[in-house]
């Protein structure tokens, strides 16, 4: 056991969710390396000070190059907007200090290139926080998949659609502008690098993407970026996809939620039951044959392990929490960890593919 | 109260559920016209005279110009192979008769084509059997959308999957040549017809066609047909769309499912709880906004009449009914009735657009 | 094949449903007897002759001592009010027809003994109406706890639940007034004959009888029977159990409900979603253990043969089908069917001994 | 913002979950007091000192009292054996240190007195661990009948049940012996707990308990406890209640799970997907009336800060923190907080009745 410092750039939402993390992942799964909280980047002094307190650091900056250089700071997690993912990833490579990078990789599938790229030749560990695909449930449907539990993939259909942008009334904020902020660019990633870790690579897609509210109150003529879009494909295996996305989806939370078939079984996981799995096999006897809810638990992996039982669940934070034990775990054995930043730019290639085909409207291969 | 002649062609599956619901539809709606069981047509005159005794009609015959052409058949009911449909339905209405035609309409295209302007030089009344868009839930559906409840439609999505060739080593049948006996064939009529009914006119689509079992035993050297399929659209309202169809759809059994985002509400349903409708109402207020579970009941359209409270339960054969029932009162009343015969051939046009556009890779416009 | 003459004593919403349903039955299951449609029985000439021409029937009568003497009705079928039921049942018995009688058997135990006592001097096949209990998916529960699929059972709850009278502004009616016609008569008989039936005899009970909405209005000091009631009880075997009934239960429709414990497994079923049995296994491999949703099908027992698949969906109507058909063959082969009166008489005993237990506030033994 | 320096008796199960919810309460919720970890008592040196480091914690104990009595120990949370309880909590009280107790609050009704009496007589803030109603789901649902939305209660049913035991081949454990341990002292604090806190005191009750699975292996010929029961209730309001309980409820995992009806409404929930509420509304209007599915989310109580949107999902440790976050808050504000010993102690009476009730098989009254 020995302590490790933490430098964590940008204290919103997930900055708060990664310290939060970090605080709680050695007393959970009694990790080797301990984190220290040792220093959060913020915008202003004053609201980098304000989250240090908040989140128990010993240090705040305002200049995250002074964080990543800081001796004391051996590994960097970025938090901060995706257009500063690249250079922030870069000095800390060139500082031989691991990496954690909040999804999207990088802004544009050139950014994601160049850290990978930077990645390699430091020969750090690197990682992309793609965090739904941690649950227990999902690191469930992977292993279902991989062992050939329900045969052969012959479909995937997954979605991630969420409402918190479907009343059009409501004004545009700094998420309606700019590919990047779009909806491709928000929600697709988790759900491509589900279908990509569930299934494989994909081949070929057909997409289409648009745009339901194009005129929000206070867009002042500036072009509203994508709230809707969704692809068809055909993965490297043959498999037939379809991907959906929204942030317009009236009465969805987290309808994070895919459906797999396969020649022996199939399996269908939604995020809003995040504790639950269903499994159907074709070979039980006919007519008991019938979907399956399974609560995760302590048979499944990443599941808590201070949840006793099955179902007594596992949420959101405990995700981050996954993340922080991966982490660190690939720094103190020095391997390759899920998703890498080749992960994260494989994500990235999709999406690029994805506006690409239905700019064309034609299919295009990857 | 008057009788009516019925005439039945083919005594299969469906002629079987027609014969009952022509049975019981009197009864259980108290309609103005009673079905008199007249004649059932079969393949030969020893399966006529079977389902003659079965079913309780008053004659049989092997010749189906026969039984259209008998002056006490009123009415004829086609329930016999899609190769059959054209040369009765014409038949019928040379004659003046009405006609009800299982699903699809037409063999081919041009078939339906043809029926609907023979239907249309008659001044007949025709109607396809289109049964599952006629349980209390889809057809409340269908009210709420109209009636503005759910707001502006944006995105619909369908299924219709069931998995009863999901085993490959099963040997190939019928079912499995030729293109209008594939999944396009098949299953995606139904979801097709529930689309245009439920949002309207497809404007345009790109489609992906597949067979995953290509090599079924007993398959000879012959090309098996189409087991799954699905396709992007847009309507004619500008609303995003996806359709899927499988029959390899393993663990689906009455996959017959659709989701519907409005600007106001979303709607959910899926055939396998044929009795509830799932409505989200974005206006319910903050903090008590879900998906809620309606049972069809009396205040809902189509529920039988004899279930005296919601939740008691209608089921497959009772969509039958209910569609005798309309027939018998379109009939009586002179009126048009739908799904008619257009309405079939509305769905044959966008099948044979999917066709066209997955063999070309683009989309096709309708 | 031959036909078998029927007369009907009732033609409100029971009535109705059993002359559709035989109407229907003989082209559905292709039974040996086929119904002919003889009489119908209404409280007067004008509502027996509208019921006989809605449902068909040859003639009508005001007075069933009419009905049951004709010599053309082979068979009678009770849906008349609970107070008609054992001079009726005498009548029928002591003419040697077989008696189909709705449930509660009779209005009190003590005419439920006089009508059991009857049937067997006479003979006569003799069944009553608990239709709940004949859907596939609680006719495949009764297959799986008789197979021993779920082992020993150790735990039954139970209920039969609706809302019709949840709102306590509602005017008193008929129903409200009366023992026979409170939640213990009305609702209590189906769920207490689904615990008889799946797990059988019940030993002992204890018993707590309320009414909810005392003061309703149009009451004018009558006192309102009961809308609400349950008991704990342990079974034969040494199981504990539950069962729970009311009437104004807010948000319950059709609230006929039943989870069963084994040492091997468990099973749940809700008649608000019908054609779904689920069922545990707990020989399952860990990790793949979970309730899994069984559509009824083909493989379950009284599915209707003509829908093809499982999913297709049964309802209301076809559990009454199903129980013509079972009292049609019973009449054919001469045998016992079930529920006989006897059974119908032992669903008696547990309402008088719940009603004793409650008054007393003790346990009762049977 | 200031240090409070926390004490934990107990390294286990618990221990730990309250050590993880101490480290990460601060940053989660920003509150005032900051918990320091102070020292971990366990029941030997060694385990203790292995608890210490894996958890955190500055220093390491095997004798409680020595934690007690530290300067440095602020607060004290027992999570230690239920005989141990009364008389940590007593030395604490007296040296005026607030205590955090896991449920079941004292080992017999007359611990729990005492415990009770030693809290007021103090003036220190104290507390009971019922973790399972912190959700924000049922925090929700007590607001929602405590605001009147479903109107006045008429009915209460509840179940804690799980399946640890339901084979009952597995060796007995120390869980199986003493009243204490059995499942009335283990299972059902918890759901009494939850019919307190939203429906009110329980008037009277009748019981009855037993024992499934009485012939263990190993248990060689001591008595082995209850791990079953139920009793049906009325509640102080005069609404009827039953609640069971059950660690041989083969399929169930954390089967806590409630239904409450009111006048206006109901509600539904169940522990296995917490992060839901069903709420049925009697004044929608009809036709659109239905259980509703609400995730929980921002707009209700105990959600999460860091959760943006609703269905991110909460589980089982955030349950702790937020337990963790009230007791420091009635620290920090010297208020009163729920539940109080006085609250566990009014669980522990109504098992005690429910063990009379059982007993002597008769009605109770508390």
């Amino acid at each position: 056991m020995r302590e490790i410092g933490i430098g964590i750039i940008g204290g919103g939402y997930m900055g708060k969710a990664h310290s939060v993390a970090m605080s709680a992942v050695g007393a959970v799964f009694n990790t080797r390396l301990r984190p220290r909280l040792e220093m959060i980047c913020a915008t202003t002094d004053t609201s980098a000070e304000g989250y240090r307190k908040a989140y128990g650091f010993a240090r705040a900056t305002s200049d995250w190059r002074h964080l990543v250089a800081d001796p004391k700071i051996e590994a960097v997690v970025i938090a901060s907007p995706q257009e500063t993912h690249r250079a922030i990833a870069e000095a800390a490579f060139a500082l031989g200090k691991p990496v954690f990078c909040e999804k999207p990789l990088g802004a544009t599938l050139e950014d994601s290139r160049a850290m990978v790229a930077a990645a390699q030749t430091s020969g750090c560990v690197n990682m992309v926080g793609f965090n739904y695909i941690r649950t227990p449930a999902s690191q469930f449907a992977r292993e279902l998949v991989v062992s050939g539990e329900i045969g052969a993939v012959t479909w995937f259909r997954g979605e991630h659609t969420e409402d918190f942008d479907a009343d059009g009334t409501k004004p545009a904020s700094w998420r309606n502008f700019g590919a990047a902020n779009g909806t491709m660019g928000d929600l697709a990633p988790h759900m491509i690098n589900a279908a990509l870790a569930l299934i494989g690579p994909i081949a070929r897609l057909s997409a289409d993407i648009g745009t339901v509210f194009a005129n929000r109150p206070g867009a002042k003529g500036r072009e509203v970026n994508d709230d809707i879009g969704q692809f068809m494909c055909r993965f490297g295996n043959g498999a037939m996809g379809h991907l959906s996305f929204s942030r317009v989806a009236t009465g969805r939370k987290m309808g994070y939620a895919y459906e797999i078939t396969g020649t022996k079984g199939a399996i269908r996981f939604d995020q809003e039951d995040q504790n639950a799995l269903w499994l159907y096999r074709a070979d039980d006897p006919e007519g008991l044959r019938g979907f399956r809810k399974i609560l995760t638990g302590p048979e499944h992996p990443d599941y808590l392990p201070f949840c006793q039982g099955p179902g007594h669940g596992t949420g959101y934070q405990d995700q981050i929490i996954i993340e922080a034990r991966d982490f660190l775990q690939a720094i103190d054995t020095k391997t390759t960890i899920w998703p890498s930043f080749h992960d994260g730019m494989e994500v990235n290639r999709v999406i690029a593919a994805a506006h690409a085909s239905a700019l064309a409207g034609v299919w295009v291969d990857l």
